[in-house]
């Protein structure tokens, strides 16, 4: 699904394809910590309600979010819309 | 402190003062439950760090927020200093 | 349905029924903060995942919970199911 | 401080120190993702709390955490400080 225009605009909005094109990452920056905790229990929320959760790590106001389908080993309509979801917040 | 120029400017953003004088409220209203509860994680741990705790209540998407010093049995500066950073949220 | 099994054994463990049947209420009380606004995380993910929220209000280390079904007008048992995953937080 | 004795005692609780002295880290696994982040939140508030934020990476139910002082550029009384309160969530 690498050539779909849904990943097409999300690579135009920050995200970037792994190399073997297994995953999208992207990084997002925040004021402070507060605000980079608060996105995350947000997106914490939609992930568990979609059944998909994103690998991250945060350090201080930084979050690194990757995002791939591990039960089909690679990138899946479902790490789209949860990237959409997490731009959207 | 009722009369504070502080005060003043919280009433006229929406925080209410009791009748009594005893503390300040204000109802805020989210686009969902999910960003209702985001900003309620960023004032929790606001809250938590000034050792200063709000009393409120959440349905859905709407926030219900009163403070008072439980300390003092009346409105402190750390009231309007909690308001003030749940208003800048 | 406020003769059902499933009520009973809320009852038993904690749950106060409405007068008039329409909702049931439950006070937790934690040991500080910290630990209640965590319960109150863990119960907001899994409140949005089953689309049923509660309305609940929290002071300091106590939330007070009351769960109804807006839609019916009435005890569900989406209100059975959202108190007995609380509890088993 | 590598030598002292509190991080002896968190050494055998877990945490490994990096090879240079400049860090330690621990993995924590919970039951599923609610938990993880329901502990997070609250390792969350209290790092705010403390002015003294965890490198932490999150998988669904798995929290990997690195302490470092990046102000003293290796390990301090601070790390260990938030590693015993995170042990004691």
């Amino acid at each position: 699904m690498t050539d779909a225009p849904e990943i097409t605009a999300l690579l135009a909005n920050g995200w970037v394809m792994d190399a073997d094109g297994s995953g999208i990452s992207k990084t997002y920056q925040f004021r402070n910590f507060v605000e980079a905790f608060g996105w995350m229990t947000r997106a914490a929320i939609i992930a568990e309600k979609m059944n998909h959760h994103p690998e991250w790590r945060n350090v201080y106001r930084t979050v690194e979010v990757r995002l791939t389908s591990h039960d089909t080993g690679g990138l899946s309509g479902r790490d789209q819309k949860l990237a959409e979801k997490m731009d959207a917040l």
